[in-house]
């Protein structure tokens, strides 16, 4: 029996088969020296969203600084028919394979485009090859969760949004991603115990109906809870809401706050927030929750909803309304060797795909900004110049090594929010319908010589 | 620095923070002793779903069987601000926790509908309570990727299909889990290495764009390859996927089998058939990739596509078009004491919030065929008798212990292709625009009892 949360974790086998057949050809091929210049990029925003921000860089990190084969992993693969032809020599390679390459990023917490690569991988070919389906399968969910977070979170406004996903989350492991990228991008805190264990994120949670269901009366599980915990969220809508106000008033039972999970969630807290404040209970706050995202937040609030903590599950732990971010990993670049030996050259290599075209070259991005507000993103080749240009990648592991101090979760949060603030208005609209032509992101120099275009434009 | 893949395999940490503030309060309230029973169930279908697959049961399982609290877990429960009014009592109830219950559920690849019990647990209250966070999760995104891989592989016909979704999954687990899914719901094998050494699924790939780039000439890297894979499938639209064909077919390589993953598939693999057939490669198969679904390649086939393997990827392992599954886990009754001891007393325990109704009781669902053709499935008090029903949940667990022996992932998605059969055909339709009014789960004679509504169908 499997329990498939990883006893193995950061295994090297987290990773497509083809990149192992792959790693193969090029070892019999004689290309193990070549160096592979990679980088991730999204094509497309996602459904409505107008930025992301870059998550899941710690946890790549991890995996590389532990990227090994172990016995039982080499054993696998000679047991594969596929790899029937692959040399003894070969698995020799693999079981000293460390990784050893360098790693650019834009760091976690920040705003960025589509198009722009959010990391860039310089490694022995084998190396940037194996490690492109857990690098992407990290990033990208992070990514995707943490820009949904933020447009939720900034639906809010002032009231604090809390992750409450993990049961619809894909998977228990999938359920704390969720809980950090959400963190990340700006939510108070998470329902799942694991991520505060692990990862310190304030943890909270209100009661079940099953609860409530376990008692006599609604009543005696409103006390019996608020005897444990004074300061409770009372969840009032497993029979009537309206009753279950009424029973906590006539008691005069202290409440902090009541929850409500259901039925028209403008109405029911309208109603509960008359009952609460003409009856000594105006301090008792309202969180609301029940299939919310930033779309149905921002409704609530747009007619004075008297909410003041929102609970979000599904919809955010799941990016419900566009559950795919479409990150890809491509290759830029084959230099002959490690940057930093003294010499080496380089190749630039570009895919043309119908639709799938590639931007050649190892690139940065550089930001410029306007009266604190982003004006452009310049997306031009690694050793560009551009005046006054915030580099956003930053290089992370040279030659194997972590160079950089990661943040902890909460720097990396205040980094995000500070960046909202330089985000042009028009991109932090949340509906489609305010979709506009800008375009934010612009090829910078010598890129445009590299790929002898003309003065382009990429439109978001 | 944090992987997030867990070392910590099984956690009970992996749960919603209000199941240990419920357990504390059940704790001191003096309500440890009493048997909670809870149902897991899918309110509604996802979009245009019209069965479920049940999946993830046996990772439950495992879960349950290393069920245990870890000092450091306590160290943590008791760090929390929340809990500070919890008894030194509770911690050591929760040290010497185990998981005692009882479990029934309906076996993974067994079809199912909405309203029907998938998982039935009995357990003392704080057990049954603290595990429904991991137990729902685990179930409802198995079960949401195995009903969308049913619809690909049906979709499908006679072309197999593979799943190739780990760089879009929810992260590295999900992708692991979203494999194991698929494999049982017919798909023939996934790109996801992990799968193959952990759980003994086929795997299988072909290479990548950037495999092609890093060669000085298209030709030189198929050579390459096919010198170590002499059966590889080719992937030949890096560039142009016709002068690919061409250069193939001119320097008469011997090819099992090439792939497309962009442009329009139809065209292009009608194209590519043509030229294979009349230059003598009418063996070499085709295989389509790139964003395709059930409907995508319903298409394709529909018009006659030559294609004759499939490689699904974002649309399967995230299901794309509705991400998540709603299923809930509800308390339907308390017990005085487990059943199997000589007496008991039960009281059983519905939900009224609007919209959000339960079913009382513990339940079972007996399924009447007519003709090798499902007729109707009778939801029903456990204990109630329906002729000629056969019963759909079975036990797994009794008392903290597998009583029934887990089949392999052969034998599940064995199980799954026969009771396709048995699925009427309007259940199959892929397209919601066939949806009809049948209902297919009526409620039994003691249940109608219990719940004193009249002669109800569940419109499905």
């Amino acid at each position: 029996m499997e329990s498939l949360l990883m006893l193995d974790t950061d295994s090297p086998l987290l990773t497509d088969f083809y990149e192992i057949t792959m790693a193969a050809a090029y070892f019999e091929s004689g290309q193990k020296d070549r160096v592979g210049v990679f980088e991730m990029f999204v094509r497309n925003f996602p459904r409505n969203r107008r930025y992301l921000v870059a998550a899941g860089l710690e946890q790549v990190i991890h995996y590389l600084l532990n990227f090994r084969f172990s016995p039982s992993h080499i054993s696998f693969l000679k047991s594969q028919k596929e790899l029937k032809h692959v040399s003894e020599n070969f698995y020799d390679y693999l079981r000293g394979l460390r990784f050893t390459g360098n790693v650019w990023a834009i760091p976690e917490g920040t705003i960025f485009f589509p198009n722009e690569p959010v990391i860039r991988v310089e490694a022995p070919i084998i190396e940037s090859q194996i490690i492109e389906t857990y690098l992407l399968s990290t990033i990208n969910f992070q990514t995707l969760i943490a820009t949904k977070a933020s447009r939720i979170v900034s639906s809010a406004g002032n009231s604090p949004v809390f992750e409450f996903g993990s049961r619809r989350a894909h998977g228990p492991n999938a359920s704390v991603l969720a809980a950090r990228a959400s963190f990340i991008a700006g939510c108070s805190g998470t329902s799942n115990s694991f991520a505060g264990y692990k990862l310190g994120i304030p943890v909270s949670g209100t009661m079940a109906h099953s609860f409530i269901m376990n008692y006599d009366s609604e009543l005696d599980a409103f006390s019996e809870f608020s005897k444990v915990f004074p300061s409770a969220t009372l969840l009032v809508d497993t029979y009537d809401p309206f009753k279950a106000i009424s029973k906590i008033i006539d008691s005069r039972m202290s409440v902090a706050c009541v929850r409500i999970d259901s039925g028209d969630l403008l109405s029911t807290s309208k109603k509960i927030r008359r009952i609460l404040d003409s009856s000594g209970y105006a301090s008792t706050k309202i969180m609301a929750s029940g299939n919310l995202n930033e779309y149905s937040i921002g409704d609530l609030l747009a007619k004075s909803a008297p909410i003041d903590y929102f609970g979000v599950g599904t919809e955010l732990a799941t990016s419900r309304d566009d559950p795919a971010l479409e990150g890809v990993y491509k290759l830029v670049a084959i230099k002959s060797r490690l940057k930093g030996d003294q010499e080496f050259q380089i190749s630039y290599k570009q895919k043309t795909s119908p639709g799938k075209t590639t931007y050649p070259a190892p690139k940065q991005v550089f930001r410029i900004l306007r009266d604190g507000i982003i004006d452009r993103d310049v997306l031009t080749v690694e050793g560009d110049t551009v005046d006054q240009g915030i580099s956003l990648l930053l290089q992370y592991m040279d030659r194997g090594k972590v160079i950089r101090a990661l943040p902890s979760l909460k720097s990396i949060r205040s980094k995000h929010r500070e960046g909202l603030k330089a985000l042009p208005a028009a991109l932090r609209e949340i509906h489609s319908e305010s979709e506009s032509s800008s375009t934010i992101v612009v090829i910078g120099k010598k890129l445009k010589q590299i790929i002898g275009e003309p003065d382009t434009k990429l439109v978001l």
